[in-house]
């Protein structure tokens, strides 16, 4: 493995931590410095300062140039005194899966190997240890202060007072309208908060498959989405050496990491569907349990009642994980055993506080099977195990769909909330027509905003190779920046607290031909330059690149009305 | 001036062109066809037909390939005798613009100028020619069967009844809730219709600036982008050559062209903003009302009483046009003579049927200023001069802003329809945040498709480039899309008859693994094709190039409770 530089730089940026006023925490975030605001009056220059806007960091500590970076290290554990200082949890002298052990002991393997071994942790024999049943006993958690602080950015900085306080954050969690993933085998993760009341987050997928890219180039792509912003990543893999993969990928990235374990599962059977069993899949879970995966998606929901209602749809089951369990319980001719045996697998995750994102299988995969039978009957069912879940305090998001037009979108938010008792929604898009491949992104960014707008708590992105092929780092960015842009549509929508400040802060740069400060504010900072050096033909101090010297509006703007 | 070949040709497409029933009228469509779907039962190989598909087609005869193409000669001037053949226009002997026949006599724009010459028609004297006029007096022109047959795509060829009748049509027209931009000295456009009860139209802006490109390439741009879909476009250079650029442009684009006159207007007094006047403005209109311009935008609703609001702002007036007159009204301590003057523009624009296109001289720059005092006085005074306009039988299209949260989204189209009496609504984005310059197509087609859906009837496109620079083809190409997106979606939202067919076939297509029908169908079949074949490592002709060959859903969904 080489050992690349992963280091993350913002321009005009410095990293600032702020520190807790319960805990000793200190929260990471990015400050942009702006340059002053320079204007003539009566023939004198005058200099006006420009206060410097705090932004959300999802990067981690790629972006402190005080931080050593070695990915063959791992992240430094960030949260591991505070887990110990829980004293409710055990170190365990082995890994307890029988197929970790075995990979563990392959010499063949010990090329592609994450070079540091963490022998895991578990909660203690009779303990209870996730974020939910803190919050329900009325503890506020390091964690949860963090959250608080991160969801308050320039607030914080500016002494402004927010409603998102850290007893407001242990409140939401303790109800279930929040989640903060947090496996207490990924103590290098930083905190955040996923639940209608707080900033939208955006979810990114990576992953080989058996058609593609290998564990370097994964483990690039996973930084890369958390430089552009993204909040919590998604490993599917499905090709070979999925374990090592994953071992790179989750102690060197700073956002909480979810998997589909029945992918891992299958490729235990060799891909043999009618071969999965609950022993295999119980002995997945607990591999990535120990490993520090944050969250797991399992289609629970998805009932053998449920199949014939597939026959009438364009495009069937478009959820592989919904797919594949689909193919068990039709050649088996059994029920799900992720719903028959849900309360084991409560009782697996809740020892490692993994939170379980209930799968979608179900979802529409076109425009005309929207909203249909099928896809409602399921959700009901993941109501029914969201109360099941939080019976062991074990934290719940309910996946959402899919391909769905405009006009259907609210009633998903409605059906949601009806049935779900306020757990987070989690969606995938929704793309809002078939007719874009190619730019996927963009139908479904439409449909993000839409749905973030109405309550949706994260948001999946989709990149523009959606349908036809694995994303490239290129891939990556364009379809984080898209989320980013829906969820903050949909933050400024909502009215979430200082939401706004950064698009004051770059219409003001804009509105005085502060170029800079624009390109440093933005989402994209080396896109809008790139496209700005471009246009430039000369001094563009007092006027804009698209209009030319004698109609810029801007310009033309300062002189009305004096 | 070189003659590329602008020939556009769409994969697996033929030409097809529909008769009318009423008139000799032939409209042409894109038809796509599409392969069999192949299915296994029991072993026997089992083959289904599936329909061509017809799709509006923006092309005109770019894409028929017996229809000889010469950007110097210009297309066939389709609709010259139907005009004729209504005995209410005449032949003029020159151009009546003083500046256009200065123009003309000009030796040395000899090398630039386009080498044919057709002397322009005007309505009889005591006629009045206008698409609303004729409506109004119950008589279905060719135009509104035209675009009867064009709104209902693939229903025409099915004999699907749609409630979109040619009567239909006229009725919309006479109350002024569609306009048909036609003048009749455009005759080389295809009709088409905007209105609310019609599919959503985008427009594209192209044109040079002081600061870049020249003829060809803007006729190339024009050609671009009808080829991805553009309704309408508009030519807002400001550079040099105005007149003659513009001349190769409405010859050669077989979508209406709408401008901003007031742009050339400056150019004529050098740019010095006081130097305008009403006299060189009417000769500007009346110059590119005999060139055939089909709408123009005119900021007749700013008023100096709205110029105190706009001190507020952080962005202050940010439209061209707006920002003109504003500094003229503040320098001349006038009322904006587009106002004062509508009368007479009015009298000037029915004599060739060109609609007006009363301009948002106050959106908002910035979600700061959306929907501010501002913005919504002037759109009142845009009602008052609706009115006016629909006394001279002159079309009317409102516009909009600009940039505006989600949540303000419904308040702009609730107060364009309270006060400018159903006439369209034609918006720029909106915007839906202000900080992702170099993704402006994004941020504003998520705010065009929620408007659109809202009943705006025409969107106007915004590139990657907005805000940093001018388009190049490639920004075209994308923000083109970017709005075809946008405009489905709310087709789909607004369930316009037929829109979902495009999508059920292709999502048919998908869940076939027919690939090349999946591409052909899409918005953008080359670059669909493109990022396929970036992905494809062999066969895959039974699963997707994203799962892999045991992981597609779509493949395993086949399996499912047969």
């Amino acid at each position: 493995m080489k050992n690349k530089s992963m280091r993350i730089s913002y321009p005009a940026s410095q990293k600032i931590y702020i520190p807790g006023k319960i805990h000793d925490i200190h929260v990471g975030m990015r400050q942009i410095s702006l340059l002053d605001t320079i204007s003539v009056e009566n023939g004198i220059e005058k200099k006006e300062k420009n206060a410097p806007v705090v932004v959300y960091d999802s990067s981690g500590s790629y972006s402190d140039n005080d931080c050593a970076i070695d990915i063959s290290k791992g992240l430094s554990r960030l949260r591991e005194p505070w887990i110990e200082r829980r004293n409710d949890t055990e170190n365990l002298s082995s890994f307890s899966s029988a197929y970790c052990r075995k990979r563990l002991s392959d010499a063949n393997l010990d090329a592609i190997r994450f070079p540091q071994e963490n022998l895991p942790r578990r909660a203690s024999k009779g303990k209870n240890i996730t974020q939910m049943y803190y919050a329900r006993q009325g503890i506020i958690t390091p964690e949860m202060e963090y959250v608080a602080i991160r969801e308050n950015g320039q607030n914080e900085t500016l002494g402004i007072n927010s409603p998102i306080t850290p007893e407001f954050v242990r409140d939401e969690v303790a109800a279930g309208r929040a989640v903060i993933p947090a496996n207490i085998n990924h103590p290098e993760a930083e905190p955040m908060i996923i639940g209608t009341n707080f900033l939208v987050k955006i979810n990114t997928n990576i992953g080989n498959s058996a058609l593609s890219s290998g564990i370097e180039e994964e483990v690039e792509k996973a930084v890369w989405s958390c430089k552009w912003g993204g909040d919590t990543l998604m490993d599917l893999s499905t090709g070979n050496n999925i374990h090592e993969t994953r071992e790179w990928i989750v102690r060197n990235t700073p956002v909480p990491v979810g998997t589909v374990p029945i992918y891992q599962a299958l490729e235990k059977v060799d891909g043999k569907i009618t071969d999965l069993c609950w022993e295999i899949y119980r002995d997945t879970l607990i591999e990535q349990c120990e490993q520090g995966v944050d969250y797991f998606t399992i289609h629970a929901g998805l009932l053998r009642a449920h199949l014939p209602l597939v026959k009438r749809r364009t495009t069937g089951i478009v959820s592989r994980g919904g797919s594949i369990i689909a193919n068990w319980m039709t050649q088996r001719k059994e029920e799900n055993f992720f719903y028959t045996r849900f309360e084991e697998i409560c009782e697996i995750l809740k020892q490692y506080d993994v939170a379980v994102s209930l799968g979608d299988g179900l979802r529409p995969g076109s425009i005309n099977d929207a909203n249909d039978d099928a896809q409602f009957a399921e959700l009901s069912v993941l109501g029914e195990l969201t109360k099941t879940a939080w019976k062991h305090h074990v934290q719940v998001l309910i996946e959402g769909p899919g391909h769905v037009p405009l006009h259907k979108i609210k009633a998903n938010m409605d059906e949601q909330v009806k049935h779900c008792h306020g757990a987070p929604f989690y969606t995938l898009g929704p793309l809002t027509t078939d007719i874009a491949p190619g730019y996927d992104h963009i139908t479904s960014a439409i449909g993000a905003a839409q749905i973030a707008w109405q309550g949706t708590a994260m948001i999946c992105y989709v990149t523009p190779k959606e349908h036809l092929g694995l994303p490239d780092k290129e891939d990556v960015r364009a379809g984080v920046i898209a989320y980013k842009i829906a969820a903050h549509a949909a933050d400024l929508a909502k009215g979430h607290p200082g939401a706004q400040i950064r698009d004051n802060a770059l219409s003001k740069a804009r509105f005085d031909f502060r170029w800079k400060d624009q390109f440093n504010l933005s989402l994209d900072p080396e896109k809008a330059l790139e496209y700005y050096k471009a246009g430039r033909t000369g001094d563009e101090s007092d006027h804009c690149t698209m209009c030319g010297p004698h109609f810029c509006a801007m310009k033309l703007s300062k002189g009305v009305c004096p």
